[in-house]
């Protein structure tokens, strides 16, 4: 069997990566990543074929990986977050179904802690109860059902997380879905934003839906709305969940 | 300020923590949790004033939690996966602002790896793409809700991941579930059930919507419903994310 991780690093240092994240990467002999997260882990990569590049090279990496596995090599795929979610662990092994024998391959997910997790644990405690993980980029995905998407969002008053919430290239998709969230929710709407989250530079930020469109959000910040019940106290954003107190 | 650590243990094991989860349990006097997820951090825990008790006591767990801190103690309350998902963040910080200054505590919740991820990673990649979050127990929440919800759900063709899909007492909501998706979704939509995720005991079983009421589900399982697009390829579930491979 040739072997394959796909690693999820969580936020990036390592300090937030499980025990059996760190030790994958410690037993492998080749570690592929996208060049950004690459660095936030180095140290534990010190002495390992490195195969890194630039965004929107995955399938080249992930290709790349694979071939390295074929010739009997330990290796690794790291993803920052979770990887599997928007992350690495789909991509490989659509790539294995696609173009080789799965069953030939030992393929081991190793979970992390996803954006909406990490920046959920920096505003507060806005997850609390049900809600959707949406992604606002529409370079795989048709802009029409992202904007479904959203309307059903709205229509069942959950949390929303928005992964990818805007880029260079698509600098008003965040405003569209504020517009479409606004049909559904209130303006007092409580949301948060949160920049690198755990990482050198962390920034966050609670304010109101009718002012999303306002706040400083790039390619970094995960966007949190909170359901109707969502609320702020000292500034900590708070779902509630339901309990008697 | 009065010290607060919430932490996500993840899916229960030392190797599935982050490494600042496991260093904030170790800087704690007092640790606090349900008595099953304080067997799996024992170790962790040696030497410390411990307080655990049942399910459904989460309440007073963490009024006896916050109780401690206030008599300058360092208190970590645990909290199996993510402690911002279904979990204790929001219990302790709604308890802190509805009883008590807010501002006089220093309340470090420390993201985990939820139970969607960790499930999502032994099954596969059913979560590659926008995905929806929700519990189907009916004690916090009316029904009628979670109902609203699970059609919102399916309107929407999201994967879904369905937390406390059962207990003795709600028996039969996991299959009004599934009368409901079935209305948005086709029988022969993949689903996967993950038990015990990377714990002992650990199952897991991939199938198709039409047969989920068949399963054997119980309320340490973690349900995933597919997308309209997710295929099941040499045992694995996997949701494309849309790359051209």
């Amino acid at each position: 069997m040739y072997k394959i991780n796909v690693i999820g690093i969580g936020p990036g240092f390592e300090e937030n990566m499980t025990g059996q994240a760190i030790q994958a990467i410690k037993d492998s002999q080749v570690v592929v990543g996208y060049k950004t997260y690459m660095e936030l882990i180095r140290p534990l990569t010190v002495g390992k074929e490195i195969v890194e590049n630039g965004m929107t090279r995955e399938v080249e990496r992930c290709k790349k990986a694979i071939e390295l596995a074929m010739k009997n090599k330990v290796v690794s795929v790291v993803s920052s977050g979770d990887p599997g979610v928007y992350g690495m662990a789909g991509l490989i092994l659509e790539i294995l179904a696609k173009e080789h024998d799965l069953s030939k391959f030992d393929v081991a997910i190793i979970p992390g802690v996803t954006s909406a997790n990490a920046g959920a644990a920096i505003l507060g405690s806005p997850l609390m109860h049900d809600y959707v993980t949406i992604s606002l980029s529409d370079l795989m995905t048709d802009w029409s059902l992202i904007e479904k998407r959203i309307h059903c969002a709205g229509q069942g008053d959950f949390g929303v997380v928005f992964y990818n919430p805007k880029s260079k290239s698509r600098p008003d998709y965040l405003n569209k879905a504020q517009e479409i969230l606004l049909q559904y929710k209130s303006a007092d709407t409580i949301v948060g934003i949160v920049k690198n989250a755990f990482r050198d530079g962390q920034i966050h930020q609670i304010s109101t839906l009718g002012v999303l469109d306002q706040l400083d959000v790039d390619m970094f910040t995960t966007v949190f709305i909170g359901n109707s019940a969502t609320y702020v106290e000292n500034g900590h954003m708070i779902t509630p969940r339901g309990y008697q107190i």
